[in-house]
């Protein structure tokens, strides 16, 4: 599968970015995380790891971006469509990129949109912001959503690269019994887990969760313990598993040795949940109503947490699948099904599936797990 | 070997932060990003990874800290010391925990410290950070680098952990032989290291970065090529993996069939130079005097780049052994020496040890790669 995209990917990009732009009046976007300066670049690198250096992309009301960034990444910049990469060589404590920022945005002039809405942030420690506010004297205002919402809507291209890592994910899920048994620790079939999916072609294991217990488990977010598997525990593994800067999202649960009728029951009702989701799913729908139609099967109510979220770049992104969320779904958006059920005393079990919103409707991106709970 | 700290570790570090909010005349710390909070909490999850949610921790200037966090971390975060937990059914687009942690900031009185310093971020979208201000109605200022510099100084309980990950990816690097040949594409080397790793006991493998080619590879950020080893390539291979939430950092080169002359004295010069950082870096010493000592065997100037940097919780942290850094170097902070050389026409050679600084000097945390190139 080829890696990246055709130039023309990114040009469409700017082009739809700018026409938004003119539309709220802003005369620069200042991006400073990893997926907003991918997004408008290709620049692809784990060195987004180290927070010691921040990196800056301008995108100017008409023409080109352009890079502002630590010396460091200038070559592999340099590979990507953006020509115009002015570079300091950082970290810098007197000046770490402040002086050639301010100068590069009164160059290309207000207001300066800045991402501030939901899930955003600013890379950048705040006083150096301020510096830089100061030193251009230009307006600074939110980017309207401009960022957020072109994302949102993926191309072919990137439903490629989804896809890829879903398909990755799933051959990884398959061989879950080859780690998974009584008396194996939790914390073993995590890392085991991740090294099937590196073998079945991820480029990285950016996110591993799940758990491990009798009837379900307490929570999805905790690390993984040491302690063994014991017969009747339910094992719900879940993974962001990453191909050429794109995540798949979604989990599988199997029982151990032996499956209880209360797990076998919360397992059927889960795959109902999430073929009720693939069905409200279609372009015009709301996000709630997704929601909606998942919480009618699985009886959540107010509070239950979402039922689902955008995935693309991020291992989350984009709307939620709650009450709140009347976003409309739109041919290209990327969203997880994610219904979550009481399955014993106090625990839980939660499945979750990946599909694309197209013309017609839903289109899965994961094989569903279907309603029959494995045993490994 | 045991996870987690015992509750003296949180209280100890608790108690030096309130000593110095005090001095700066603060009434609560605001801390919003993953190493800030599990810092004082022991909050570890890899749930971080989704953007969707912000999270709080509330220093007060006396008594325990307060988490305000999202309901779906509690029964995690209830695990940790912390015994004040609020949480809201995050996410909520119209209120996003803003007037829980507004309540929460006026209850405990300002002025607010918020990390505004180098390498500081403020996870939580601007527009909510604004409306928390507005809430509130306290004064927001820097927290004066008190969180940072707490940091920087291990206790003995990290640095076992950081020489935990040390060792793990030691015996990965030994294994290399296993996986990196003539002929392999350096992608399936990045893959199989990851897993290799794994095998030996990371819990995840957050950094990978590396380079391959004849005397020496063209930059240390970009991400792995399909183009095959061949005979004669310098291959290098460096990584972040973690243990228990503690990081290593370091490198290794190897030659692929055969070492030039080139390559075999670069490598010889940079074990010379991570030698002369390790004299050089004894309590009482800044920096830039490591970074002296380094690039006197080197020969690299001003704006060669740093020549390493701290190291912990985070892949880099803290100082940079630059010329313009003048910190002090005391018992506990540990770091990692990180010199490159010109190796052959546009190409670099880096190693890269870890050390900590004792009373007496410095002591290894990492086998250091020693002046002979390894042949695979």
């Amino acid at each position: 599968m080829k890696r990246g995209f055709a130039e023309e990917e990114y040009r469409a990009r700017l082009v739809l970015a700018q026409a938004r732009m003119d539309l709220a009046g802003l005369g620069a976007l200042l991006l400073t995380t990893e997926p907003e300066i991918r997004y408008f670049t290709g620049f692809l690198t784990r060195f987004w790891e180290s927070p010691s250096r921040p990196w800056f992309l301008v995108v100017p009301a008409t023409g080109m971006p352009i890079a502002v960034i630590p010396s460091i990444g200038a070559a592999l910049m340099a590979q990507t469509w953006v020509r115009d990469i002015r570079v300091w060589p950082a970290p810098d404590p007197e000046d770490d990129g402040i002086t050639l920022l301010a100068a590069t945005l009164r160059e290309v002039g207000g207001p300066v949109g800045v991402p501030s809405g939901p899930e955003s942030l600013l890379r950048m420690p705040l006083s150096a912001f301020a510096a830089v506010q100061a030193a251009c004297a230009l307006e600074f205002t939110h980017d309207y959503g401009i960022v957020a919402a072109l994302r949102a809507v993926k191309s072919e291209g990137e439903v490629v690269k989804i896809a890829h890592a879903c398909a990755l994910a799933g051959r990884a899920f398959d061989r879950v019994p080859e780690i998974a048994r009584e008396g194996r620790a939790l914390s073993a079939v995590f890392r085991d887990f991740q090294r099937l999916l590196l073998e079945e072609g991820a480029d990285l294991v950016a996110y591993i969760a799940g758990g491990a217990g009798q009837d379900g488990y307490g929570d999805v977010i905790s690390p993984a313990s040491d302690v063994p598997l014991v017969r009747g525990d339910i094992l719900m593994l879940d993974t962001g598993a990453v191909w050429d800067g794109y995540f798949c999202d979604f989990d599988r649960n199997y029982a151990v040795g032996a499956v209880s009728g209360n797990a076998a029951l919360a397992h059927a009702q889960l795959a109902e949940a999430v073929q009720a989701g693939l069905e409200a799913a279609r372009p015009g729908a709301r996000a709630c109503d997704v929601y909606a139609a998942m919480a009618a099967v699985t009886g959540a109510g107010e509070g239950s947490g979402r039922l689902g979220h955008g995935l693309g770049m991020q291992l989350t992104e984009g709307l939620s699948l709650i009450p709140q969320d009347r976003t409309e779904l739109r041919p290209g958006m990327v969203i997880t099904l994610e219904p979550g059920v009481t399955a014993g005393p106090g625990t839980i079990m939660v499945g979750e599936e990946d599909i694309v919103i197209r013309d017609g409707g839903a289109q899965r991106l994961t094989r569903f797990a279907g309603p029959l709970l494995p045993v490994v």
